[in-house]
């Protein structure tokens, strides 16, 4: 038995069948709602409003997540709802809202070498006295002048090559990538390649000219596997019950349509190089991810990869091949690779801290052109999870605080009323409260003009329900500070660990490098402030952008820069933060607010 | 409209749309009808009879195809009769005759090398101090022990890695191709490969152990290319108007049955070998044939070539490689090759020709070491087309006659009534009918008990309507013996301007090998009586069977058949036969039957 169900505001309608989940049937169709948990009805955060027709009945997990307004307004938690009649459902802002991407990063100057080379060639038409096929005239010709040999031809190809070398008249450009014809065209083409970082949340991509090095299209679009879980560890869950193939898929078909979308109006594209952390990296491959969620977290491959584009179900461009950096462990993927590339740390003769914060926080310290890296389980808190308030940044989101006797300020992504609070938001009102001593050093609320006391201990309250675009007050909880004292430990534990490892103190740090959206987007005097990041002047503290990015399209547009990329990886020290013996020591310490 | 179509006595209920024609239908549903011109109405083989249901009215150019009583009975042709209701179909034996096929042929001993190596290996287990990947483990291992460098492995097999070498508890027998792994098994198992001649009317298939030699399995099938026109110039035309793919898949969907068949209860294969002329090379490639078809008959692409299966759309075995042996020309393909390898004609010290006749007929001559080859149009004729009562070498034909003081005998192919006669019946006739003076040196019936006057001329009467199996008696017209005698000039020329070439005499043959299916089952006195081969002492000829399926399996067990194979193709000198300035004093030379 099936049912219609009509999805606002998009206006999607889509099939249902009776008895599955609202939020079962939405993944089914491609509709991202806001899961954190992936359908096992923990988050809270895929609140829907039902406007017409019958669901089974709410459950006391529901009534839990749940305001007694929203209840009577119609609200369910989509993945407990189950479908007994067609639905016309109202997703609600909090539930819809996209995160806000981050594609621009600092790049550096490079020399442009890229992996494909050209030549352009005149061939003889082949005769009864010499029927020399133009497969064997091309290799005979670049062996002759260029010295190539062993040349192969990919088969694709190899079926178009005769009407290629017809319609271009007998004189092409033929690329070639080692020992291997790629493409054989019109002298006068464009050679496209794709970097792409392949993030949990968001894909970013990049069009780039392969032999100018100029960046001609962006774009960011949510990671789709989004549906099938926000973090890593619930998609880790979902591929031990399902298989990767459906995580596989997802991404494939996204990329393909990113390719797509760039190629209007232009031609083929010659190499993608793609970058991710390890997970994302794995399931693009189709590999196993079970390993990854448990000890000792070993990746099925590290080392660089080539593969047809093809092979990996990218039919947009059959004949390209895809670069994949290559990883440095289970929680150390080839995006914190690139970002080392991007932002040269590895060429720093200065104490340098590379960070790229996120729900895993991979930390890099060089000192002396030696590299450690780590990543520390920096939580979801970042990201709105486990925060009463929190939210993606996304439009009504409330990504900057600032409180001063008793009076709040801040700033709403989108210009809107806020429904609630991202990272960056709440990073600065921690720190603002700790100013303004409204929490002591241990995170505890005090008595204070603008907190109060609720069943569930002291809360601090930030947005009146009058001025919030929710039916609530939006506040911070004593758990909410929690959250963040757990998330901000995490990652100056690791930080603290590497310094310990090399011998050096905080003092002793000449810069730091903050990567990747998040880190773009706060405001590094607040994440100084709660000791997340080390105390050294702020002028000292640069804010890059996406370096992963920037460290793909590099390694697109260099050989050089992709044989560094392996240099790197193996160079870098890789340190496993939780079997660290100062671990525990460092973590209680770092809990604190200074 | 479509209208339900029965095909008697193979029991197939096909649907066929209205105004189709009978031909077209039985194509589209896979059934092989015996059509030589493929639908263009000019063979006249592949007559129908219709049982029940009507068809639109029967033409002047079927009713020169078919005899009185068969109009009277509904015989009609396939390519023309066109589909007006339901129809009951009989096809008669002669129209589903299946072809005889040669998978035999004399193997020489060789040394086994064959391209894959095995190393087996006992991998440690990762852990937290030594998170090692099992790919870096057999890497690093294979590095240390074996001094193999750069591998890689493909994408298909990384997937399943890990589980592979938990399943066999860390003790595993790893296949390495050249520089990429390619299987991981039990160290126990056995390692596979198949060779295949892919014939224009048969494939034959060996399933081979790689690592004993052995031939485990053979099969052969008919080509069901066949569908779309028994020979090359029928099967180009065709991909001319209709493009390469149909023939493509149908030669695809053979193979990966053939295999599927061949796996039944045993385990994957690691390699395959494919030979073929030119044409079938080209198809199963997906490459233009156009070209092949015209001068100067330039072939896409000469040199071997190793391909994994899967980009061919061998799915069954998603790993394998397959190598395809060099091509020399446009109609001088890796079959040729193959028999060259098997035949081991390269070696020979002997002046040596070696043979393989058909529609195409390649002929080698190696003179000290030195090798020329050529291809001869010898036409349809031996296959049955253009020959009054000619047919396949299938059940019902008759493949040997004796005519002695005017009696006749012969023998048929399943010993049943005969309904035809195949390609060495006939050089029987020619040869008897000339020794018994029936016929003069010019190939003129003369005038003779056992012949008779027709309004077409003189005609030998070779079996008398009530002992043939069809309703007519079966006779051989003076029509027929100068398609033969165009066939048999063709090859003779051949051989003549190589022997020519060479400066050497007939009577400096030393040796001459016949290769194929159809040179193994003629009388080779009745070849060379009929002046097709030198006169040589008999037993300096040898039929050697299905030669290049034999040349596949030598290059599928013996890296060193593989490269010496490309050694053959480039050391064999190609002659253009038709602008060979002493083709046509040769060709009317030859024509007469001494």
């Amino acid at each position: 038995m099936t049912y219609n169900i009509y999805f606002e505001p998009i206006g999607h309608l889509v099939s249902g069948i009776k008895g599955d989940t609202i939020y079962t049937t939405s993944i089914r169709s491609g509709i991202s709602l806001g899961s954190i948990c992936g359908g096992k009805s923990s988050c809270g955060r895929c609140k829907v409003r039902i406007l017409s027709g019958r669901c089974s009945p709410i459950t006391k997990n529901e009534k839990m997540h749940l305001s007694e307004e929203e209840i009577r307004d119609g609200y369910r938690l989509a993945c407990i709802a189950r479908i007994l009649s067609d639905l016309k459902i109202m997703l609600p802002q909090i539930t819809l809202a996209q995160p806000r991407l981050q594609l621009k990063g600092i790049e550096p100057k490079i020399e442009i070498d890229p992996v494909i080379s050209l030549y352009n060639l005149k061939l003889s038409e082949p005769s009864l006295e010499n029927p020399l096929p133009n497969w064997e005239n091309i290799v005979k010709t670049l062996d002759k002048h260029h010295n190539l040999r062993n040349l192969k031809i990919d088969i694709h190809l190899l079926r178009d090559l005769n009407s290629i070398i017809q319609n271009l008249k007998r004189e092409v450009s033929v690329s070639v990538r080692g020992n291997e014809i790629i493409g054989i065209c019109n002298k006068r083409e464009k050679h496209l390649g794709i970097a792409i970082d392949l993030g949990t949340t968001k894909i970013a991509a990049y069009l780039v000219d392969l032999f100018t090095g100029e960046t001609l299209k962006v774009r960011g679009i949510v990671n789709p596997q989004i549906v099938y879980g926000e973090d890593i560890m619930t998609r880790i869950s979902y591929a031990m019950k399902n298989g990767v193939k459906d995580l596989r898929l997802a991404v494939c078909k996204n990329i393909n349509d990113l390719i797509r979308d760039f190629l209007k109006n232009l031609k083929n594209i010659d190499e993608i190089v793609i970058v991710g952390n390890t997970v994302m990296h794995h399931l693009l491959l189709g590999l196993p991810v079970e390993q990854l969620g448990k000890a000792p977290y070993v990746p099925v491959i590290r080392q660089a990869m080539d593969i047809k584009a093809r092979d990996l179900g990218l039919n947009m461009t059959p004949l390209a091949y895809i670069h994949l950096l290559p990883n440095i462990a289970g929680f150390i993927g080839s995006d914190h690779v690139a970002m080392l590339l991007a932002t040269e740390i590895n060429k720093s003769k200065k104490n340098t801290i590379g960070i790229d914060i996120g729900t895993n926080t991979e930390v890099a310290l060089s000192v002396k052109g030696e590299i450690s890296s780590l990543s520390c389980a920096s939580g979801p808190a970042f990201e709105g999870a486990r925060i009463k308030h929190g939210m993606r940044a996304a439009k009504g989101a409330i990504e900057k605080v600032n409180i001063k006797n008793s009076a709040v300020s801040y700033k709403v992504i989108g210009d809107i009323a806020p429904i609630g609070i991202c990272g960056s938001g709440i990073l600065d009102i921690i720190s603002q409260l700790r100013q303004e001593k409204i929490i002591d050093h241990r995170g505890r609320l005090q008595n204070h003009d603008l907190t109060r006391k609720t069943d569930n201990g002291q809360e601090f309250v930030l947005v009146l329900k009058n001025n919030s675009g929710i039916t609530q007050d939006i506040v911070i909880t004593q758990n909410d500070i929690g959250e963040i004292q757990l998330a901000k430990a995490a990652i100056r534990t690791g930080i603290n660990i590497l310094l310990n490892d090399f011998g050096i103190t905080e003092e002793q740090i000449d810069q730091i490098i903050v990567a990747g959206a998040f880190g773009t987007f706060i405001n590094i005097e607040s994440a100084v402030r709660i000791g997340m990041l080390p105390s050294i002047p702020l002028n000292h503290i640069t804010q890059v952008g996406n370096a992963a990015g920037i460290g793909a399209k590099l390694a697109l547009i260099s050989k050089q820069h992709r044989s560094l990329a392996n240099k790197i990886a193996n160079k870098v020290k890789y340190n496993e933060l939780t079997i660290h013996p100062k671990f525990s020591h460092e973590f209680s310490h770092s809990l604190q607010i200074p």
